[in-house]
């Protein structure tokens, strides 16, 4: 008899931690895994004692849920996804719901809420962060895909989701089609930003005021009391801390190549794709791809000089705040850039997306939770059409506020020869989107001089001329072969 | 009667101006086109009075042709030319030879490259650049693809190419399947990284130096004078030197929205795809994105403040200095990174690449060309095995006799608010390059902190191991959810 309420196909330990979640939640669960012994195992073991129901075939797993059914898939990404929509479709009818909580690129996702759409059946692609603890107890949520499904699965998943404030759930109704797994992909690019922030600080701390790790562990406790609250920092502050068994600090034994899965990578890529300036992200990740030339760096180190050693002679307990500035306005500049590709691909998809509603999704239960993502729920609830978190006031007199300090730490490394790839490439393109007027005047004058690419004047544009820039008979064209 | 020693196929600029380029080399050329009518015309106009033959159709085409028959195509990347292959085949023997000439992405190349030599056909996709007039006078030209072609066509190539030095030809084999197109998009990369670059300094002279158009104008004649002697700087001094018919200067008159055909953006997604950290070019390109967001940027300047305005203390003729050595440093920079690319190219594909040979193509004919990549050929000749341009000894000099100018440049720049994404990402390279530990131990900690993703220690690279950071039981994993 149908009895549960929905069912999950794929017993890993996401998988696992959500059912027992929903089932926390009341809701009544029907376990299904390709490997059939484990619906038994887990039925035995994890599962005792709760309402949880299982399955040894997907015809019986589909028998045993209410209507509308819906199913969600917690399977590696790619081929198994399509293998088993297309087992499920048959035996399923107009009005059923599948939803991939796997981490699927979002153009599969797109295709899979188009194809499915066509035979009826109410396709979702949610993005699922915060990991097993976070899928146990409270997940941030990104739902998106057939909208028509979401009104049968709100109260599952705002049940189960992370909690913030009053109560607050981090779920809500992201957008159409690959929405919820675009959200999950910037999401992702942005924790790489947020990392990366970090690890400049850190490398400022301890080679420009050369603070020892029990200092720095301080500071950074201590900046989790400010603006900058959030994970990340506070498992910073641990993570300083951590003695190894010889009693030493871990941290510096620690082989400093850093590994990628791709995330970050597909967001940098997206970003250029959509033309959309995600400098912060794109310098993470390839501040990533160096850190992983461990061998060639350690040569080249033996060769390239940098400037000359010079003890800080500044103010150390005032420039330790000046870094903790620059972290802070780096990172507003790191969120306005990934909005800014939330709201490009908006554009480039026809998706409504609900800006305010994703920050409410990431300010709990995920990797980038922080105070901060409050106040861009707040942004976007005084205005759902700010065209850029930069424009808020809020963040416009945050970043002004820091501005003088940023500049300083940038300044002072630039001099020591402390790499900062994100604080500086978030100055310059703060110091760019506030110029009415960039150099790029020259780069239209050298395309028309080279290639007849032709450029627009200040006083009309929209109206594309060319100018005959050598006098030399016609243009020194390089037609379409110099981009 | 077989009497052309080549045929060219399309007939726009590009194609007749090579053609002529090759009839003055004294090569018999037969020229076809889609369109006959065009055919005609050319013979009748632009040919009138040269060696070159028509063909009405690819049969009459290849009845002309000397075995082995070599054909190029110059039609629109894509489709066209699939179907021109198509059409080819079966009018071809085992042994000729089909050239792509045109902007084909490498990918296709490889491709056609590996189809075509299953049916004993021999493929090339060579990158052709200096536009129009390169074209007619001696193009840049970067072939590749199955090297059984290359000694029948090799002639033919460097003698129409563009020659430097003592005569040497601005083509060479560059490698294996798409290797030809992969260079000249690496090409094209680079050239958005030099413009740029340009534009900095530009911006740098303009509202730090406060200088006019003429003294600008003044100073990279000047420049042009020294290590960077190049095409660009070239033309950027008589862009500034350039009056409108109102007598006034046109550069200023020009809209800084910077287009994009997308070859610079194809190098970054690359870049990003293989893990290289090209950083330059990958600003670069995220600079035309943010000038092409005028409305937007004028709404910013009018909300967001900058520095203090201040007048320059310094000395005006040592600073301007100062730029040339920062712009001759990012330069290199950009250079090393854009042959890191190559080389992992070569890497992921399998593919011998001739790295001399490649600085030599770019040497002349194009629009990067310069004497500094003269140089770059030297390092190669001196080292081709030379790991990076930055281990090369006259490279590392450079680098560190521009040093203590670059960092005075970028630390000003901060102070006074002028946007400098690729000196900044630059010199952030180069930092980051230059150490031996960077802070990225932090982000394995982090990551095995949230994620279990495990990491090495110094000690024992190679060895992955997991460390439960929070003590409370097993590990706060987020497993494959953030990467």
């Amino acid at each position: 008899m149908a009895q549960a309420d929905i069912a999950l196909i794929g017993l890993a330990v996401m998988g696992q931690n959500l059912i027992l979640n929903m089932n926390d939640h009341g809701f009544v669960v029907c376990a299904f895994n390709r490997t059939v012994s484990k619906v038994d195992d887990f039925l035995a073991n994890e599962a005792k004692g709760t309402k949880v129901v299982g399955a040894r075939s997907l015809e019986e797993m589909v028998s045993k849920l209410k209507k509308p059914r819906r199913v969600i898939l917690l399977v590696k990404a790619g081929q198994a996804v399509d293998d088993f929509i297309e087992k499920l479709v048959p035996l399923l009818d107009a009005g059923d719901i599948i939803i991939d909580g796997g981490n699927s690129e979002y153009r599969d996702t797109t295709r899979r809420c188009r194809d499915l759409k066509a035979k009826g059946i109410l396709f979702v692609g949610s993005g699922v962060s915060g990991g097993e603890e976070g899928a146990r107890y409270g997940p941030s949520l990104m739902p998106g895909g057939n909208k028509e499904a979401w009104p049968h699965i709100k109260t599952i998943f705002q049940d189960i989701a992370a909690k913030v404030g009053t109560g607050e759930p981090c779920c809500d109704w992201v957008g159409e089609e690959g929405a919820g797994h675009f959200v999950k992909m910037v999401h992702n690019g942005i924790e790489y930003g947020d990392m990366q922030l970090i690890c400049e600080a850190y490398h400022l701390m301890k080679d420009v005021l050369g603070m020892g790790h029990g200092e720095m562990a301080q500071a950074f406790e201590e900046w989790n009391k400010t603006e900058l609250d959030s994970f990340l920092i506070e498992i910073t502050a641990n993570i300083l801390k951590f003695q190894d068994t010889d009693g030493k600090h871990l941290l510096p034994k620690i082989r400093d190549s850093a590994g990628q899965k791709g995330t970050g990578k597909w967001t940098a890529i997206s970003a250029l794709e959509y033309g959309v300036p995600v400098t912060l992200i794109g310098e993470a990740v390839f501040a990533r791809c160096l850190s992983s030339l461990k061998d060639e760096r350690i040569q080249a180190s033996r060769k390239l000089k940098g400037p000359q050693k010079v003890q800080f002679a500044g103010d150390k307990k005032s420039f330790l705040e000046d870094i903790r500035k620059a972290l802070y306005a780096s990172k507003i500049i790191s969120y306005a850039q990934g909005f800014m590709l939330l709201r490009q691909a908006a554009t480039e998809f026809g998706w409504t997306l609900n800006y305010g509603g994703i920050a409410l999704m990431w300010r709990g239960g995920c990797i980038i939770r922080s105070v901060f993502l409050g106040k861009i729920k707040d942004a976007f609830d005084r205005n759902p059409a700010l065209q850029n978190l930069l424009l808020d006031d809020f963040f416009k007199s945050a970043v002004e506020n820091c501005q003088d300090s940023w500049r300083r730490v940038v300044s002072t490394g630039v001099q020591v020869g402390i790499p900062m790839p994100c604080f500086t490439t978030a100055l310059s393109f703060y110091d760019g989107y506030r110029h009415d007027m960039l150099p790029a005047n020259l780069i239209q004058a050298q395309r028309d001089y080279f290639g007849a690419h032709t450029y627009e004047l200040l006083d009309t544009p929209g109206h594309f001329i060319h100018t005959n820039w050598t006098g030399h008979g016609g243009s020194v064209s390089s037609s379409s072969y110099n981009a």
